[in-house]
Order: structure tokens, then sequence, then C-alpha cells
């Protein structure tokens, strides 16, 4: 919404009060979602696009459709520095992607025309370095706090670990018992983990891991 | 070493060079080289501490030990905001962790007093927020690279997916195709990492932690 604002367009959430005569369309809704509202919309010359990574162009009474997807974490109370957020973005023609990476750049520094499987690769890409990472830090916390502790203490070492990341690369990061290979630390945090079986489970799975992805690459 | 230039100390990795005079000794060396350097300093009568979350405090021919535990990532080529590291302590004697409380002061305006026990648990807990998160960005950056795909495309979402759960928590942050319950995303990127029953085994149980995680905490 706070983005309609910026752009000069217009927001809505009730169907009957579309503007027909708008040159874009964003469809900001689940992946779910899309199929069945592109069906509901009214017949339409303006492009036509969602913002999912995986689902395909979206079909109704409009010719020209798209997608927008932006590589981004976003919930609705974060204001986000859009400017250089990754747009992927595609279109059904060559005169619809100008426009709509005319648009895109309006939003951002870095619009890249990619198809639905390019997509699909980087939002799988994102689960990982994103949705699962946050999980994590869910896990360390939960740990922490278990036992009448801080979890808070761990904030200056989450932003460092992504800094270092972007900064340098992942690979050159790693620190940590399992790339040194420093089993008694190891065993003594399975021994803490031992009332968490799933969790014991995980760190012995990236303790291999990361053991073969360093054996691999420095060969 | 820079950190020994701001605190005008002298950093030696020459035993025959110490200074006997001192009143503190950080032993700056991996878990595994503490108790043999302990056993090979000259008697002293300063305060001798390791860096270890782990270890037991040092013992060899002096009357002070204790420990000075960071809990941060580092590595030698990165200049790191220490002031907000939380330094975690311990002496063997009131009057020494009174000592090393106002030298850690200096360094960091979060000094904790800890016991070992308390050490390790914050040492597992930043093995998962930042060793195992450190590695699912190399995992990311891999499945990319392996695609001809650009790695530097995750940064914002990587710097953004930290600071989201620092400022809010992690909890509250989860976005991403497990906890919504997109099957049909999920069993795409199964699809995508057919190469990689390794990766294929980590996205699924990820799936399950989070899915379970929810269902515990949205009871």
């Amino acid at each position: 919404m706070a983005l309609a604002k910026s752009l000069d367009a217009s927001c809505i959430s009730d169907i009957s009060a579309i503007n027909t005569e708008a040159d874009l369309y964003v469809l900001a809704v689940s992946d779910d979602a899309i199929a069945s509202l592109s069906q509901k919309l009214p017949p339409l010359h303006g492009l036509v696009v969602h913002t999912s990574a995986s689902a395909p162009l979206p079909i109704g009474s409009f010719n020209h459709s798209g997608v927008l997807y932006p590589l981004q974490t976003m919930q609705a109370h974060r204001n986000i520095q859009f400017n250089n957020v990754p747009l992927f973005i595609e279109t059904n023609s060559d005169v619809q992607t100008k426009r709509l990476r005319q648009f895109a750049g309006q939003l951002s520094a870095k619009v890249i025309v990619a198809d639905q499987l390019t997509r699909m690769r980087y939002h799988l890409a994102a689960v990982f370095a994103s949705n699962f990472t946050n999980h994590l830090y869910s896990i360390a916390f939960e740990l922490l706090a278990a036992n009448g502790l801080t979890p808070e203490l761990l904030h200056p070492l989450m932003l460092e670990t992504a800094l270092k990341a972007v900064e340098n690369n992942p690979e050159d990061s790693q620190t940590g018992p399992a790339i040194r290979g420093d089993v008694k630390t190891i065993e003594a945090h399975l021994d803490l983990l031992d009332k968490r079986p799933d969790l014991q489970q995980l760190y012995e799975d990236f303790t291999n891991l990361i053991h073969q992805y360093y054996l691999k690459h420095n060969e």
C-alpha cells in the first residue's frame, strides 16, 4: 500500500473498484489465488502481472500478462529499502517486457528478465538463504530461552554473520566446530541436545554437510 | 593484534618473549592447544585466561586463571565492532573476576559472568544461528552458481532476513513455502534438487521442523 502511494497507483481489495483504464495491474496475492483472481477480472487492456516466483503467467480476459517477482522477504509492517531488491520480470510480448522493465526500473536498480525456471531457482536459493536461516535463528532463540538465557545476546553475531558473507563470501566465512573438525565440542553440543533428538539430527546433518562441502571444495 | 594495539598490550607468538610482569595473559589459541600452552608458560602472577566457550579454566604455573569468551564469529581480516559483542567471563576467585570484568568492560558494554555450562549453551545456540546459517548461504550460492545464475542477487535478502529477526524476532519473521503450507512450491523445489539427495533431505527436514514449530507455538 505504501508502494502504491509512492507510485501514484491505487491499491484495491475489492474487484468492483477496479479502474479498467490502467496501464498495469499487479496481482499481489498468494500463488493459489492468482488463477481464480485472474479469471474474475473484467476485460482489461493493460498489462496484468502477478508477483510469484513459481506461478505461470496469469490467464483471463486480457491479452497482456506477466510477472514481477521481487527477491526479498516481505511482511506488512516492515519498511524495505526497495531500490536494491532484484526484480525478476517476464511478459508474453517484447513490447510489454520493455514497458514492464521501465516500470520496474522506477522501483529498483536491479531488473532482470527471467523465465519461470530461472525464477524458481532463485526462489529455491532464497528458501535456503532466508527461510531456513530464519528458522535456525528461531531454534537458537528457543534453546537459550528454554534455559532461562538471553536470546538477544545473539544479535551482533547474527548481523555480523550475514554481513561477512555478503562482504566476503559465505564459503570463505565459515567458522565453528564443524569446519575445524572439533569433535570434542561437537560431542558436547550433541549431549546438550539430548532432550531434542530432532535438533541433534539437524546438528549432525549440518556437521556432515559442512565437512563434505569443504572436502570437495578444497580438493 | 589490532585489539592488542588498541589496549596497549603486546601480542606474541613466541613464548620466550613473554613479559612475566603483566596483569593479564590472554591465550587466544584453539581449544585443543589451551592445555599444552598453559603447561609451557613460566611461573606467572597475572591472570591467565583463554577465549574458549567449552574449555575448563587453564591450569599451569599460575594461581589466577579464567575465561574471556566473546560470542562472535571472528576471522583475521575482519574489523569487528567490538563494543556490543557479549563477553562471557569466569575466573577462580572473586577478586580476579572483578578485575577481569573491569578489563572486559573496556572492550565491550556487555560483560556477563557465566560458568562453563552457560557458555556452552550460548556457543551451541551460536552454532545454529551463525555457523549453520552461513552454510545455508553457501548452499544457496552453490545452487545458483551451478546453473550459471548470480549468487550476489541474494545479498539484500540475506541482510534483511538477519535485520528483521533482530528488530522483531525470528519467530514472527518466518516467511516462505513451509510456513504457508504451500505444498505445490515445496514439491517443485524438491524436483529442482533431484540431483542433490542430500539437499532434498535438508529441505524436507527444515520444512517439517518449521511446520512442527508453528503447530506447537500456535497452540
